[in-house]
């Protein structure tokens, strides 16, 4: 739930900083200055936080023509929050101090603690002890601090503070949040919150992104990840944060290489990106793979709603740029709006006859506003259209200001719903571009910027959107019995096994509810018929004679039965054949077995470092190794996670038939991810699973082969 | 060949603009405004075309002050181009003006010819007759024109000219142009010339593209195209360009929703992009995915060398970016530079002690200048680092413009030879980052910008190192024998064949020197021995019957052969089996087949519209259809070019011999290539081939299913 108790971060009475400087490149220094005045470079107190300063110096004197305070008890006046920039052994008391006077929010800018080793971790503890003992709360320690919009707060030591706006950004690196000061500058966009949590030693994620899901002022929330500390918790908070405003994340460490600069960054262990990946999925979290797309996202998400649909229309007055952007929209998961012909007989109205008569809409080099005006127009009420990104280069007749006041013209109708998104190739933060960015029209560097960001905006439309898929009954599988499931893992406890034998395994996920491939035993003909019948075709059909060895060599087997006609032809040719083979052998009648042919499939579930058990599902067989067409998902799924992971794996057509193969009721394989899911979910010391192969056969899933493997340590139990 | 004829149209002596107009909204005004002045805004004739430039109307008169001659006919004075901005109509006439003036080079800047249907297309055809039949060279119609660096020429309509540098920009798009000189004022990059073609009813790609290589100002060639008239043309003349200096090209229409916008936008029918992208590589062409990459590549490539590898250094006084950096660098094919110990401890000497002690090398955020020059110098002399990315956010204690100098000061030392690449996130364009710009280090406004641009620099330098593969001996695979090919398509064009049957496929498949499986006869169980010793393991046996119809079905096949033991008892068996299934069966001998069993692969040619055969090769069976494992080069190969369709494979742990595969002979595969190449490209009537499968076995590569389709008109006949 949202913690109203961290709001005097954001919004104090008043604030103190303790260890403020006169050097001026020291960080006591900074943290005067931003708080007086909002950033280097400015002398206007008008720019800075609308509340009392407070300097703390034992030194006392005077600081930028500011008063300085001996130690924090001499304060007079309303203080509720106090920045320490002071060497880490002096945080302890000072944490005492700050309760002494009343305040319960404290940043410790400070570094020097956990992050240094053993010394500096008993510091933090004993930081972190008086802060529990006296209700204090701590932002830090190291970190750059906090700025707010609102009341012009930057209690950071950045050079500069974020012009105001909606984004509200939480990041794990304060050197991005000083970066992306400068961008949002340059891009003219506004930032409601910028927080570095530091070390995280108190306030965590997770309790700041309830916090921004609360704020009225943040539109997006902005999350920059190496690592959590509670995934779990994180992820929670994601989810509820998502359903109330969209959140965009980035992670750093992806990579190979980048995970090893983000682990000598952090002194974290960085989170396998699968799991990450799943976790922001589940949580509705849009996942940016840069900083580009993170903050081109988060400026479409902060000021258009989401798109009701992928159909994309596209205004332009260059040729190249449109028919770039419109190759861009495929790879950003949006198609182009094939326009209805009312659509198009109202721009013939408007546009010059040789206008494109198609999506993207060309309006020609030398455009007048009030083509642009009259094209969004229609366009905006057109109802086969999702989103529009507009495009203007600027040529020799062009006029790019009253070209801007066009758009924001149409924009500004009453009746516009839709997200529009601009790009003036080469305008952005110019007199052109701001003036679109500040009537709610972003308008982004390039094209293909803005075309990103659509997509981003029909993502999110899609989540809200997104069906409760209904329960599928699985009748072929049998149900779950984690009695069972409780005996198979005593008895593999009892055997001193940790991966379970085969048998085992296969008894523990058929007690789960997985389906094996039946053997049936006939007497005769008609019974084989009937057997067949009830397992479903194909079929094998084995001879049962006690005096056939090899059952095949004598023609005792045949495959690919595939009706009951069949059946009773493969009986007699057994009869044939092994009479001619083993000549007076006895036939005491056939078995029965489902055949087993089809695409194969993999399910497994491993353990990740952050999240826990993580759930994977795609192709098998060759395709899991050499593509890793595979999709992840957190433990516990619930029916939608499955269908997304499904709907992940590329070989979609393997899927649904190709080359006649199977098709796969995607129902059912949600159900088996399910129950997978529940099993581990249910006992949690199945440390590893793998159903490999998972078969898709014409009547459905069938299991193969298993792998269980129990956690080495037996002390977790089952729940 | 470079045509030094084209230099008048970038380097005139005088310029006159017919259909120079008062009407500030015309073309004809901006022509010759631009000429005047250089762009819109300006009132500066130094600002101009530095030559005389002449405006032409029969309304006389004066236009921007400039008097107004009433035809070419009354200029006196240099003159040595002509722009052309009047309807379509009077064009033809006025290129027998332009002649009669002694001017060879005319740019038709107007609209109205083959673009407008039958009657355009006359007007173009009467317009090229004249300037052929006069000497007269034309660029256009329906073009922006041309911008020059040096001589301050802006022979365009576009608002303004693009600043001076060293970036050769072609595109098939002028609104493009027009964008990108927005963006090049914007980012602080130059240009040193800028064409737009138009309709290229003359001067094509090609000519521009020679032009362009042979021209001192232009470090980089950056095209952006739809389609080509004369595509293997072009090809050739990247080719060329590419020897001399980096090419990177940006490919409009590339999806099917942009070919749809390109094809209305362009009237000309957008080739595939498999086959572009084919040209490109082959060309040693930068295929761009966007006008991001175009540019901030062409940026990296006009300034820096080559990388001489792909290890990158990575400095930042910024945690989070450095991280994201170092992720982006994987997606960019670098890899980060294990730094060594001597560079270490150099940096241990400058650094304090808090520094990462890795790569990225983070210089901590309060980095001084000197930090930045020193672990540069470092870094710069280390043999273990190929290229090198700077990244600086501003944070209170950074001195932005003093980094910018001492990062220019260690590039400028004589001894730095690596390519450098900068971002300070969010200042491009600003003092800080033109600082950099003008001093060779380019500042790009992202850090992934900037790694994307360095992977640019390092695929420059591994093509540049590209070694030429030898030709590899394949004994196992037959000579080719054209003469017999041209007999296997005389039998299929006398038997009405166009879709060849599978025996004459196979036919002139072998012939054109593909090996396909092995099949011979042995008399008794030594000579089987010693045939299967010829053929190779593993190999099928069969018994040579007239007394057995069904061989399997008496136990007459044995598969799975795996050596000379193997053989025998293979013989036994058969024997034994067949005595007893078919009792006095005579065995006259056994065939010693080879069994061909392994990967599959695909092995393709089909005609491309633009460019003609297209050669293709992948993974085969259900690969080539779900994850498109292919892989496409334009005949004729050279083996550097079969080669890097090899390695574009995805797949390759399959060729390695991942789970007990074969392992694929890269050269034995190339050659197989190289055979196919021949052959289609020596056999014109070939429209269309597939081998598929192209088995990979324990001995190489064996053909097994061959497609091979005539065109329909055998009119081409061979060559």
């Amino acid at each position: 739930m949202p913690d109203a108790s961290l709001t005097p971060f954001f919004a104090p009475t008043g604030v103190a900083v303790v260890g403020a400087s006169a050097r001026p490149e020291s960080v006591g220094y900074a943290l005067l200055r931003n708080l007086l005045f909002g950033g280097a470079g400015s002398n206007d107190r008008a720019a800075g936080f609308q509340g009392p300063v407070y300097a703390v110096n034992p030194k006392g004197g005077e600081i930028l023509g500011h008063a300085v305070h001996a130690s924090l008890a001499t304060i007079d006046g309303p203080l509720d929050l106090v920045l320490i920039a002071v060497p880490g052994r002096f945080v302890p008391d000072l944490v005492d101090a700050c309760a002494d006077k009343g305040v319960r929010h404290v940043i410790v800018i400070s570094a020097g603690f956990a992050e240094i080793g053993p010394e500096g971790k008993a510091l933090q503890d004993a930081m972190l002890a008086r802060a529990a003992a006296r209700g204090v709360r701590l932002i830090g320690p190291n970190c750059l601090g906090i700025m707010r919009g609102v009341g012009g707060l930057n209690a950071s030591f950045g050079a500069g503070a974020a012009p105001r706006g909606h984004i509200g950004l939480l990041s794990q690196s304060g050197a991005l949040i000083t970066g992306l000061v400068s961008y949002a500058e340059r891009e003219r966009f506004g930032l409601s919150t910028a927080v570095s949590l530091g070390a995280k030693a108190d306030i965590d994620d997770e309790e700041i992104v309830d916090w921004l899901a609360d704020d009225p002022e943040t539109r997006v929330i902005t999350l920059y990840a190496e690592s959590f500390t509670r995934p779990r918790a994180v992820l929670e908070a994601l989810k509820r944060a998502s359903a109330r405003k969209p959140v965009v994340a980035i992670k750093g460490g992806a990579s190979d290489a980048g995970a090893k600069a983000a682990s000598s960054h952090t002194g974290a262990l960085t989170g396998s990106n699968a799991a990450y990946q799943a976790a922001f999925a589940q949580a509705g979290v849009l996942y940016a793979g840069d900083i580009g797309e993170l903050m081109n996202w988060s400026r479409a998400l902060s000021t258009q709603p989401p798109a009701p649909g992928s159909r994309l229309a596209i205004v332009t007055n260059a040729g190249g740029p449109g028919v770039l952007s419109a190759d861009a929209a495929s790879r950003h998961g949006l198609t182009l709006a094939t326009l209805s012909d009312a659509t198009l007989a109202a721009l013939n109205e408007v546009l010059p006859s040789v206008w494109s008569h198609n999506n993207p809409v060309d309006v020609i080099g030398d455009a007048t506003p009030e083509r642009y005006r009259d094209a969004l127009n229609i366009l905006g009420r057109a109802p086969e259209v999702d989103g529009i990104v507009v495009i203007m280069t600027v040529q020799a007749m062009t006029a790019p200001l009253e070209t801007a006041r066009a758009i924001a013209e149409a924009h500004a109708e009453p009746s516009w719903e839709k997200p529009l998104l601009a790009s003036f190739l080469g305008l952005v933060g110019t007199e052109v571009g701001t003036y679109l960015d500040e009537r709610g029209v972003p308008e982004m560097n390039l094209p293909e910027e803005a075309i990103s960001a659509m997509g981003a905006l029909a993502r999110r439309g899609a989540w809200l959107a997104r069906p409760e898929p209904p329960v599928v009954p699985v009748p072929r599988h049998p149900a779950p019995d984690h009695e069972r499931v409780r005996d198979c893992i005593a008895r593999a406890r009892a055997a001193g096994q940790t991966n379970l034998d085969l048998g085992l395994a296969t008894a523990l996920l058929g007690a789960a509810g997985l389906r094996y491939n039946r053997s049936e035993t006939a007497t005769d003909e008609d019974d084989a018929v009937r057997l067949a019948g009830d397992i479903g075709f194909p079929v094998v059909l084995k001879v049962i004679s006690p005096d056939v060895l090899h059952k095949s060599d004598v023609g005792g087997v045949v495959l690919d039965v595939v009706d009951a006609d069949g059946v009773r032809a493969a009986c007699a040719s057994i009869r044939e054949r092994v009479g001619r083979g083993v000549p007076g052998a006895r036939i005491n009648g056939f078995t029965v077995e489902e055949q087993v042919k089809g695409t194969e499939i993999i399910v497994g579930v491993s353990r990740d470092p952050d999240f826990g058990p993580l759930l994977m599902v795609g192709m098998g067989g060759v395709f899991v190794e050499v593509y890793k067409d595979v999709s992840f998902g957190l433990v516990p799924l619930t029916r939608a996670d499955a269908h997304r992971m499904i709907g992940e794996i590329r070989a979609q057509p393997l899927l649904d038939g190709a080359r006649g193969r199977p098709v796969l009721d995607r129902g059912e394989l949600v159900e088996v991810l399910m129950r997978i899911s529940e099993l581990v979910a249910s006992f949690g010391d199945i440390a590893e699973l793998d159903v490999n192969p998972l078969v898709l056969t014409q009547t459905g899933l069938v299991a193969i082969d298993a792998r269980v493997i129990l956690a080495a340590d037996d002390a977790e139990g089952t729940r």
